[in-house]
């Protein structure tokens, strides 16, 4: 079978693995206060949880968060490049089913997610909502919810909802507060700069970096590059996320315009073909292309590929195209490069992001029967009790209300 | 009468009130072409305003564009110390009842507004709700309704719409994008600033800032005292601002531990007596109290002033409390930091503030019939409006969506 | 006489003088910790100081603590427009001969410079050199020995000496780090950026701001602009510089290749003509001039001058000249903006350079006959003095080398 | 023999050296440009070089050049932990001799620079003067002259010096202004802060980081922390420099006061036991130990591993010692950990050093008879030409004095 590789067993990549979880543990505070509160009463007793996200070491503080509380766990990774193969032996090794490894071929992760699915979850974790998509069409029974990770996926799972064909309710975990706004700015904002870096080993001071959206991702992106001594350019379809660039310091142009002074381009839009034909035909020699947005989509590659003279790996995960004269470089594929270049978002972002969805899964579980098929919001206070118990276990005290206040706040 | 002042009629004051005008009118091009779009058709022909705003440059550029679309305007004043004397000799020599001066009484104030509501305005556009509220003690005859400028005051307006007692229809003009995500962190942040810097002439670099409140105000002040080189501290009361501040690379802490470090306390919350007995206790000697709050209560000047053993001004609006040992400085008697001790908001974001102002007043003419009485959100196609035509008069070209992103948006 | 008028001798201005000065005075500890350990000795007892510096609040601090330290000083001004009459009136009622005014003409300002030389000083005190200059050429007898205060200044009396013209030894207090690392940078940076918001109450957020000049004093402002939200070019002669500002982030181009695209334009080289012509013909409508270096030559307001179709004031030091179909606005005539159009650099800097200052001038008092007639450095331990004593004053606590660490930094 | 091992003849991994050095040399224009100006008169015509370089592929670009010039290479590493095998094996593969691997051990470390002298080198290229301080106390005939590319090595060759022992002229590369103003700062600062995200991963947004030492590394450092969101402490022995990281908005306190509070602290002092035993005892667990200095000897990692109940490898170089009750963690056991935990600093910066290095070994082959045996600075026109030669490559263009500027300069 695919995935019946020899690295899944490997018991030193799954010690190694059990280092890494307890590293990354160590430093996701949250979590642990959940387990502590929850824990006793294994609120996920017997539940069968379907996951389909990138296999690092934080989402197996997720899964064995999941395990504590009862749960059963069958996993596949949301791209094929983002595993980490001694975080898959170490889940393998504490009883979770994983179909997932390391550079897998697309075939590989398609089958991943349908040997999930084959287990009959009743609970899915999604990251892009691939794995919704499939069990919308190939047969969701058993199905009592699930929850969505990603802007990306929450834009599709909305689109299924408009048109009435959304099968069971799932909670858009995205769109917490204590989620999107610090997973998606800080997180990958770090992340992407790491992985580019990782990857290159380029300086970033001095270098034009040109931003296409300037949505969350793209705001901690714009900001971690400037943080490095970046001239930055955000490019947007949205006026007043483009009036906020200008505002922020940032230099505002279409990317037609930006194209030809851009050292480095990073896109995160959640659109298709940001980067394209006339794009590319203006840029310099030496010109970077990378994606941070969830699907490979945004660069478009398959011109890349059709147009070139000649395409050679330089660097793992560093295409150099030869085309039309000149040499523009393609980073992890045009895959996420903060998941594939480095090692995705750190742990204490992805702390807050999975204490939504360890709680979205658990409020899942017991209020399933009364939710619409809808796209849900995390319930707030679920919101708000990420975001007191986050800034606990950061030793973080903020003030209180005094009666006086809390009286003028009912006046007028 | 009260505002039969000598100044009001200053042929000179009104030449320098008219130049001021010209000035921010040119760096306003928003309402320029809003005025070339609208001007034509007079949409407010004869209608009656009653405004109560802080009375600068910025805001004769409103007053005579709402001159030129047809209206008839009577003004007060928003707060006793904002008011700028050329201006009001200005559009007192355009033909404007204007009932405000500077560095007028509280008592005048309070007239001021009572003397525009007499002059039975049909629509108010307020700075603080303090004219709604009046109207609604007071009669409200023939007012078709209202707009708001401020975070403060649609809070007002929205515990009287909770309990039903708002009279008429009003446009929270805050709560537009293009006002509050500009105008309230770009312009406040550079404006407070500015204020302190006008009344001190104190290095920043170096500095220990408290910045307490971290919404939009309390974030652009944060950033722009960095930017001068300050260490910044935020005080919240909210957990995920407060996580915010953190990731932002601001020290959080509660106001209490924060008070015996700092240097310069700023409250930006909207609160009543932030800055308090038991702060002002523990704070260093040489310390520095300024608001850049809408209302003058979030610092406690009463205890100030009940228990200092001695009080003077040692520059103009900075007030030396001598008071258990030390000094403490007041900056502008506790009233906004940025329109005392400097001009305001700089004509750039008040541009798009007053055409969100003026769109809704005309949208109100045109709509009041079919309005509830609630405090309304500024319509979306304005908001829209306003920044993409900020876009514009920045010479801001920013991309379109393609057919193909567009097919793929509404694809899954 | 030129200087007898009605202003300096206001009793009320005295006292506003006087709480100016003690304003200033409590920020400048480092003054008053060499007070409280020289004052008793009296080392400049009845020596004739002759000072041609900005007269501002922080000046009469220096001159206060010369006072105290036994001297007999006479002043004039460094500049016409940056004199502060409180000051005057102040030091005035203090026993100080004060030959200068607000907005004085610049025959006036001259003259200032002549009188206090007709004073038969010993010891010169001067910002720029004009007063060194002067001596230079119409007799220097008496004269044991001088200070200068800015680069502009040092470079002049360097070219003295090097054709052996120099007739006293002469001490560069600029050069000492503790003056011009931290007041030119920091100090200007801040003060420039006020001077030029308080002119024109522009929003800096999204502004293109040229800087040309990247020495300590352009480092400052294009931090401080970029930290209000500015995108910052930078203009160089010098490679090193160039790269310097390259890595920071700015954009670096030729002055012409900018000019088209920039907003605000500020000159801080030391050069003549830096703005001129062919920059002018193509900026567009709506620049703005500002210098903030020491000499009104860096902007050629004589070809503004000249070949403008009409020039008016349209706030107080903002001036607009109507050129080539376009309006160019000029700002405080071209003079240092921070001095004019705000109130020069602050207490907190200004006392690390005077106290630099003061401790040179005993320093000469004590060892000019020694000294050659050339310009000196500030003594190594003046300089490390005051840097030390600066912490203290600030409160700040730094580590020391420990005897392991002695012994390994003498050993290979 | 200890470096007769697998890897130095493997052709694959040479191979892989091969796109390294040409990805690099890509991005390091003034050695090209230098090349194409001198490659033909092959300058260093069977000139022996002796290097102690990080052999990275930045170092493969120098050695590449050195062969292109004539001369002929053996090289041995800086440091045990820094190589990077793929350019050892392409280096091997065009005739170097090099005697290095990947984390060999201090005795294999040393025997390589006992090999590289054994060769009998004319000019020794030294990163640390660890080989000059051999060659110096093993026998020094046949040397002419040699370089020195650190803060630390010159130091120690300055004693040398300074006793009258040095045998040969060295030229301090490190001192050149287009060496350590940009290498040292931008590429240090940037690539600690990426070794220390590779080998922890976590988020630097936030965190308590505490820079120990404000010299060009420690402010490169502080600044890019800060641009990654870090709250930044910096701790001094030099007052100066601990006045312009007060002034540059950093937090300066004692180490020992600051290390309750830190998460991550970083040395870069070039000094010894700068984190020791009395710091430690204070530190929280879970606090991170990183050094950026030359030697592994800025924290004492012997007191660590003498007095911890336990220590463990969590991920590549990341060590957790157990201690007095809590986990403190050390990054690559105290060596440079952006050359262990990363691949050192970037080409761009390189490119800068490296042309310094090439221009000056050149330079003392022609010039070493008439050279003291002292530590030279790198010549003005070679600093120049680098600095000129940078901004070509990077296609910057400045400007140039005007014919009335260039008279302005030499009048007063």
């Amino acid at each position: 079978m695919a995935f019946n590789n020899s690295r899944i067993g490997n018991s030193k990549l799954a010690e190694q693995g059990l280092n890494s979880w307890q590293w990354a543990n160590s430093r996701m505070g949250v979590i642990s206060r959940i387990l502590n509160e929850f824990g006793k009463t294994k609120p996920l007793n017997q539940t069968k949880l379907g996951l389909c996200l990138h296999i690092t070491k934080e989402t197996s503080v997720l899964v064995m968060a999941a395990l504590r509380l009862g749960a059963k766990v069958t996993i596949c990774s949301a791209n094929p490049l983002s595993v980490q193969d001694d975080i898959v032996a170490f889940l393998f090794s504490k009883g979770v089913s994983v179909f997932a490894r390391r550079d897998e071929t697309v075939k590989q992760y398609k089958e991943g997610i349908k040997e999930v699915l084959n287990r009959r979850p009743e609970v899915l974790v999604d990251d892009g909502s691939a794995m919704h998509i499939v069990a919308h069409s190939s047969g969701s029974e058993g199905i009592v919810g699930g929850t969505e990770e990603t802007t990306s996926g929450i834009r599709r799972l909305k689109i299924l909802e408009k048109r009435g064909k959304l099968k069971y309710p799932v909670i858009g975990v995205n769109d917490a507060l204590s989620k999107h706004l610090f997973d998606n700015k800080y997180g990958t904002g770090q992340s992407t700069m790491d992985g580019i870096i990782r990857i290159t080993n380029l300086l970033i001071a001095g270098k034009n970096i040109v931003v296409c959206g300037y949505g969350s991702v793209g705001k901690g992106i714009a900001i971690r590059a400037r943080g490095f001594g970046a001239i930055v350019t955000v490019t947007e379809t949205n006026a007043h996320r483009a009036l906020e660039a200008h505002m922020d310091g940032f230099i505002v142009k279409r990317l037609i315009d930006a194209v030809s002074e851009g050292d480095i381009f990073i896109t995160c839009t959640g659109q298709i073909h940001v980067i394209r034909k006339e794009h590319i035909i203006k840029m310099k020699s030496g010109s970077i292309l990378a994606n941070a947005g969830h699907f490979d989509i945004e660069i478009d590659t398959k011109y890349l590929k059709s147009n070139c003279d000649d395409r050679y790996l330089v660097r793992r995960y560093l295409e150099c195209f030869r085309i039309r004269g000149k040499r523009v470089y393609l980073l992890s594929s045009g895959r996420v490069v903060n998941l594939v270049g480095s090692e995705g978002n750190a742990p204490e972002v992805m702390a807050m992001s999975f204490a939504n969805q360890l709680l979205s899964i658990i409020y899942i579980c017991r209020n399933h029967r009364k939710m619409k098929r809808a796209v849900h919001d995390v319930p707030m206070e679920i919101d708000q009790y990420v975001a007191l118990t986050s800034l606990k276990s950061l030793g973080i005290k903020i003030d209180k209300l005094t009666d006086i206040q809390l009286k003028y706040s009912n006046s007028y």
